[in-house]
């Protein structure tokens, strides 16, 4: 079977990006120091492999996955990957509504929600797991159910502003499960199970 | 030189305590979850200490520090310790206003901010470490670049919603370094020394 993993690097007060000082959608102020651990690279994410350190083992895992799962705002903001993420596994691009032109290469807009999207990246991925990116394909994922498990770089700053990974959920309790951490000089790689959500958080849903 | 070390337990996606269900300030819906790493105990702090792990590690440093600042939210709500947080050390209770009822046993009203709460727990600390505890205090240690190191209980599971450790901080970098990380059954303990504010942070504050 296989699980759909999200992979973010977040700072210990929990941001993806820094504060935003215009209308784009990138790294925010700063924020480009969550990515120090991977190498500077270009546009072919392959190109951005760490050099040495456990980053190697993350990245090789995320470079396995067989299929991508993301949001518009990071899908556009990575300039869509030039249609390929990695060794032309489908990528999975959730959005209200899809633009005009196709997607390029080997992306997919899918509208209909992140079941749906789920499922199809699932079809798609065999027995590879599914590599998913962004705050709000992540939050809906929460939402919904469906995340398995969480790769997440823990780096080593306070960036005190910027975009959280974890904004806006309901109050569900999500037991996790440590199943790996790995201490790099640049990152705290952890790799976390989710298991449940607990009672109290059945309990809300239920009453609301 | 002894240092201000922040002890705290943290949701994986940043929470201290759960959704406050009414006008209390206590552990929150489902908060209760964040403290399993200690034994139930009773109004002792001391009697909190797990029976095995890595948190007893952690319990033992805390009980070893030589002063307590802390906010009046966590005093109150702690029962103000009964005057006692450990050992008799003095508690130093960081508020606006000091009630008219003097503070119980070892603990002091610190009405002059937040320096001079750590000024007065340095002078009484001797060469012992500052236990600090409470997001308050934490935020306004990290405003006025007082915060030295933070021991922070990571707790794996999703809270959603709640009161966060880090919230409402200008967007000063502080760059951190991981001096230690134990793993733990019901948390990771994970020790990280503040090492300076980077550079976007620091051209953010001369902006504003």
């Amino acid at each position: 079977m296989n699980n759909i993993v999200l992979y973010m690097s977040m700072s210990l007060d929990g941001f993806i990006s820094g504060p935003q000082d215009g209308p784009g959608r990138g790294f925010g102020i700063g924020g480009e120091r969550l990515h120090d651990w991977l190498s500077p690279g270009g546009v072919d994410p392959g190109s951005h492999r760490p050099t040495s350190g456990p980053g190697t083992v993350v990245f090789d895992e995320a470079m396995a996955t067989g299929a991508v799962i993301t949001g518009r705002r990071t899908f556009d903001f990575a300039g869509r990957w030039d249609g390929d993420h990695h060794d032309g596994v489908p990528i999975f691009v959730l959005t209200h509504s899809a633009p005009d032109e196709p997607a390029p290469g080997h992306a997919t807009y899918v509208t209909d929600g992140i079941e749906a999207c789920v499922a199809k990246a699932k079809a798609a991925a065999g027995d590879r797991d599914i590599l998913l990116h962004g705050a709000s394909v992540a939050q809906a994922c929460l939402r919904a159910g469906l995340l398995d498990e969480m790769e997440l770089q823990l780096v080593p700053v306070l960036l005190g502003q910027g975009r959280r990974l974890f904004e806006d959920l309901p109050p569900d309790h999500h037991e996790l499960e440590l199943v790996r951490s790995l201490e790099g000089a640049d990152a705290l790689y952890l790799r976390y199970r989710v298991r449940s959500k607990g009672p109290e958080g059945s309990k809300r849903s239920e009453s609301t």
